[in-house]
């Protein structure tokens, strides 16, 4: 059973995932795994995954050929879905068992697609494949959040090289959520206004940090960002839960992200990435103070020591020259 | 001048290097640089460096061959020493210049040393470096904090392979510092007594997690560590100030770092790491509550979209398991 720990000090929870355990000597980089009979995601190797939970499917039965996308449980789950969480000491220390949901969502049949590359209605369909799981697991009580990401590329963790992303369910808020949805409480107390929204009002009337904006959605670059390129999608309107979006608008967004990934392929060539989605905790959807955004990080350079020891990022891109250039301008 | 600026939301604060501004096309992988002559940290390329702050020399005069290690100013500095911090805001955003300190501390003239095969009295000198740097800067009432930290290796985000550790000052606590000082005086409002202290008596009982101890200073395998083989190094007696630290101290000190080193590069083939030195603030020592400690992370895999959108990292490493691996046993 994987283990989560909390560290004495900071109160940040770790995943001891013991099921991925490996001997000391076995800690080398996995290379990315290639194309052919051997990628787990192709179609025609629907027996090398779990049983589908949900798919994109027109006659074809489940867990064969013929998909437009999958979600699968994650057969290296960092949490187990069995069990309870049995809170315990241990001196000083807090620990609980590893009990979550990690499942896999395959975002298209074509192991050389990437969201660049795919069309508006199949990336839309990945966006309801979220939408839809992020409001199923919801009903499980255990849950306190899901987390929807991407790693895309070896260099941001991707092991797969077949176009997919993936959730976690938690049992408890992550701490870099919670920081964001205390500083958005602190704004909201202060001024009685969504900080996500008079983000979004000073970005939309300034455009220096203005990647796109298209049906209710815009593309930024943070003023602040940690990384080169870091980029946030967000929705003009208030909407604090992801999970609300309507049909017609994950088409919008799905138009817009096709379009975000194009410019950023064109730019950095085809750069690693990985992307999180922030939306509202399972029980607190609602909320007038946060907003969901979707961050998008591509993996430029190697994070290094002022960095881990700090938090503190040091960027050498100002973001207004990052848009300025996923605009497809010269600043 | 390189601009500091601060996420509106989680109050996170970046530098936006702007004097290392690349053009968007210029961001590939840089390559760790190769000995010879072309390497800047070598005897006798001197000239290739800013002059020096500090040099461990017997007659030998300044920026000049005849050294054992030397302190000369970065020359692509993260700040600079120059100008005044100047906050202002815009709109909601919050900015001030990027002044600060930032300096490189050659090892050793040794290009392919390391902290696993230099001298304890080399590793001794080192500390020492360290010790009056941070002495040094702790005058400028425009600095903060000191993070002193170490790129080992390309993956740990090193760009150049000569042995050096770097020191940056800056005008505001990082984040990461002020989460583990208010997390330290909330234990110390609850308990009376220092949380650091807590651990230490703890893992000296119990063991498992002890990598090594001796002549004051231990090394542990923190119970929720990030990273596979992360460990933490602190002295046994309660000290919240790395500059307050003896002669005869930094002896022992370096002697537990060389050890500790050469059991990580044997166990782990020399693996690329980083190290970040926590001390306390350089205008709150004497800190009842807060430890100083060094914290080691080596780089195994890269951090993926889970890490960066929960702050919850997956580690497949037991702890218990590390420290044994690294006393020498199979577990």
């Amino acid at each position: 059973m994987p283990e989560l720990r909390k560290d004495p000090v900071v109160g940040r929870w770790v995943i001891i995932s013991t099921e991925r355990a490996r001997r000391p000597t076995d800690f080398h980089r996995d290379p990315v795994r290639a194309h052919g009979d051997r990628c787990v995601f192709c179609e025609g190797n629907e027996d090398k995954t779990p049983p589908e939970i949900l798919a994109g499917r027109g006659d074809s039965p489940p867990n064969g050929p013929g998909w437009s996308f999958r979600v699968v449980p994650n057969k290296f789950p960092a949490l187990r879905i069995e069990g309870d969480l049995e809170p315990t000491g241990e001196g000083l220390f807090d620990r609980m068992n590893g009990v979550g949901a990690h499942e896999v969502v395959i975002e298209t049949p074509n192991h050389h697609g990437s969201l660049a590359t795919m069309s508006v209605d199949e990336v839309a369909d990945v966006l309801v494949a979220f939408r839809d799981r992020l409001s199923d697991l919801k009903k499980s009580p255990r849950f306190e959040y899901v987390l929807v990401f991407k790693n895309r590329g070896e260099a941001a963790g991707a092991s797969l090289e077949h176009p997919h992303s993936q959730l976690i369910a938690t049992p408890i808020i992550p701490i870099m959520v919670s920081e964001e949805l205390e500083g958005s409480a602190r704004y909201w107390k202060m001024k009685e206004r969504c900080v996500w929204c008079d983000i979004i009002h000073q970005e939309r009337r300034e455009r220096r940090r203005v990647i796109l904006e298209r049906d209710g959605f815009i593309a930024i670059a943070p003023f602040a960002p940690r990384f080169p390129f870091e980029s946030w999608i967000l929705p003009i309107k208030h909407r604090s839960a992801f999970e609300e979006l309507e049909v017609d608008e994950t088409r919008h967004l799905a138009a817009l992200l096709v379009e975000f990934f194009r410019r950023l392929s064109t730019t950095l060539n085809e750069p690693p990435f990985n992307f999180m989605l922030h939306t509202a905790p399972l029980r607190e959807t609602g909320l007038e103070y946060f907003h969901w955004h979707l961050e998008i990080i591509p993996k430029l350079a190697n994070v290094a020591g002022f960095e881990w020891g700090s938090g503190f990022f040091i960027n050498p891109m100002p973001p207004e020259t990052a848009a300025a250039a996923l605009r497809g301008e010269a600043e």
